[in-house]
């Protein structure tokens, strides 16, 4: 999925734009959950979404709470033919947008409902029907957590700070642009403190790295070429020229690279190495924490655990 | 909901643990769409969930792509009697799903299911029953643009380089713990570049500050006792102690430094004050997200959209 807002495309995408189908995300919340949800959905219709075969625009309206605005939302969703896909806690704001997409005869989605049905039943307690915006949940345990690990993630970005490895829930290791950043981040704001540590020729790893335990140590590889490739888009889509000569060389010093980073992996048996190449970082993200379950507790089924 | 990993629970929760429901979460992908899903149904229950009045355990399985696995977690699930969600694109994955848990008598439910259905209606497009292990979208535009959100949102932290303020969509200006770093990474994990710029007694705003478009600074503030409860829950957790003294001068000082907060809003009512007391960090995203839309776009009715 091609994603941009709506309002900088250019003249171009104008036209698809009223060629497009809307889907309207309404949440009394953020409406992250709900977007979420639509997105992975959306997924499925990739095929005909990258050629803009069949195009979307989707539009979130967040903190949703009382119900003229609901009316008034689902009736430009009827205006522009849209749909609507709603989390709505109160279960009589959730009735009234089902109501009146119904009426309007706007095909409609409530994406909370069923799942907090389940749970209820599950738990044998009754949803309070509150909003997020009404509970207050945001100062626990938790939110300090991750708070801590966002920080600790950033001070210890790029290999600063090698003398607090052992600090870190996990330290990841790469040559450059194996995405070790933002895969760092991604798990910063699951509460996980992240050091990343990159391979770099003519420089050695820190030597702290060797005396950590090596169960939270991840090794990540990329393939060279299509290294190379997202070098070059990355290139293009800052706007810099990359002729034949530089193109060359960068490959070669990748691949250097990557040797460097293989020949070390191979001396650490116990890393595991990622494979990133083509993958997004939510994707990397489960393949370290399943790793990170599977060597902290020797489950043959990795599993991410909480309890609440 | 207080969250923490069941592996590393004390005697204490071992107890809770064997008492808790118990709530699989079972994917192809990575599990995060689902896991989304449950935490905010999860906030239904929040009620009953901060004293361990119903107390739950979540256990999320990722990258469930065969049959055999399948059925080897839903039997652990019946074992320990436990309810599954899952989210599987191909549809004799998810029928699977749904008759082993018919059989053996677990309540489930399909959280992708309905959704693709819904939209596969509305775009007149049939889903492709492919996951995201089998697609490859993870090298366009948008994974482009969120990695070099992130990369520059970190060099930018905390007032850094304050000569590249306009090259950021969104600048936050805020007192120390008003939560601007973890905010900022949240936002650039949306693809926002995000610069945040603190407000420290005695040290000037730097001037780059006052020459941008005025519609991406958003000033943050928070309630002064909060704040000092926040710090010292902080202190508390960190294992520091906090007498009485040191107690009261922060509170000074915090109070101090909000009032020169408000001095600089007031010199500046183009920028949004956004109120973090007791909000979570995607809460107070949303809220920048959604006065971003409306300062850009004039809309009456802000949203975020999209197009793909
Ligand atoms: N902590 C919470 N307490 C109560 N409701 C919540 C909580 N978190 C999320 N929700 C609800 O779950 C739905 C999705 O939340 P959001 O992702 O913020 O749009 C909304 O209807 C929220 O009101
Ligand atoms: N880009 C994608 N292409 C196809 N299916 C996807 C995509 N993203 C998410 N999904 C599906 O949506 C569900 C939720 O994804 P996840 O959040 O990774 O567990 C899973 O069944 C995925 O296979
Ligand atoms: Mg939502
Ligand atoms: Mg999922």
């Amino acid at each position: 999925t091609v994603e941009s807002d709506v309002s900088s495309s250019d003249g171009d995408h104008e036209t698809d734009f009223t060629a497009a189908k809307s889907i309207y995300i309404v949440s009394d919340g953020t409406g992250w959950t709900a977007e979420h949800a639509v997105n992975a959905a959306l997924g499925q219709f990739d095929y005909c979404l990258v050629d803009r075969g069949c195009p979307v625009n989707t539009h979130l309206f967040s903190g949703i709470e009382d119900r003229e605005t609901l009316m008034e939302i689902i009736k430009q969703a009827a205006i522009e033919d849209a749909m609507v896909m709603y989390t709505l806690a109160d279960p009589s704001m959730a009735e009234a947008a089902m109501r009146a997409c119904k009426l309007w005869s706007i095909s409609s989605l409530d994406i909370l409902g069923p799942i907090t049905d389940a749970i209820s039943s599950h738990l044998g307690a009754n949803p309070s029907g509150l909003s997020r915006g009404v509970t207050n949940s945001s100062l626990n345990e938790d939110y300090f957590k991750r708070i801590e690990a966002i920080e600790f993630t950033i001070k210890h970005d790029d290999g600063a700070l090698p003398e607090n490895l052992e600090k870190a829930d996990i330290v990841l290791v790469g040559v450059s642009r194996t995405g070790k950043t933002p895969l760092s981040t991604y798990l910063a704001q699951k509460g996980y403190k992240v050091s990343n540590v990159p391979i770099v020729s003519g420089v050695d790893l820190p030597r702290t790295l060797f005396e950590i335990d090596s169960r939270k140590v991840f090794g990540l590889i990329i393939n060279p070429v299509v290294l190379q490739g997202i070098r070059e888009a990355r290139a293009k889509s800052l706007g810099l020229g990359s002729g034949f000569e530089t193109k060359y060389s960068e490959l070669r010093s990748v691949r250097e690279e990557l040797e460097l980073a293989k020949r070390i992996f191979a001396e650490n048996p116990s890393w595991p190495v990622i494979e990133v190449t083509e993958r997004a970082i939510e994707e990397t993200a489960a393949v370290v924490l399943r790793l990170y379950d599977e060597r902290q507790s020797n489950r043959a089924m990795p599993r991410i655990s909480k309890c609440y």
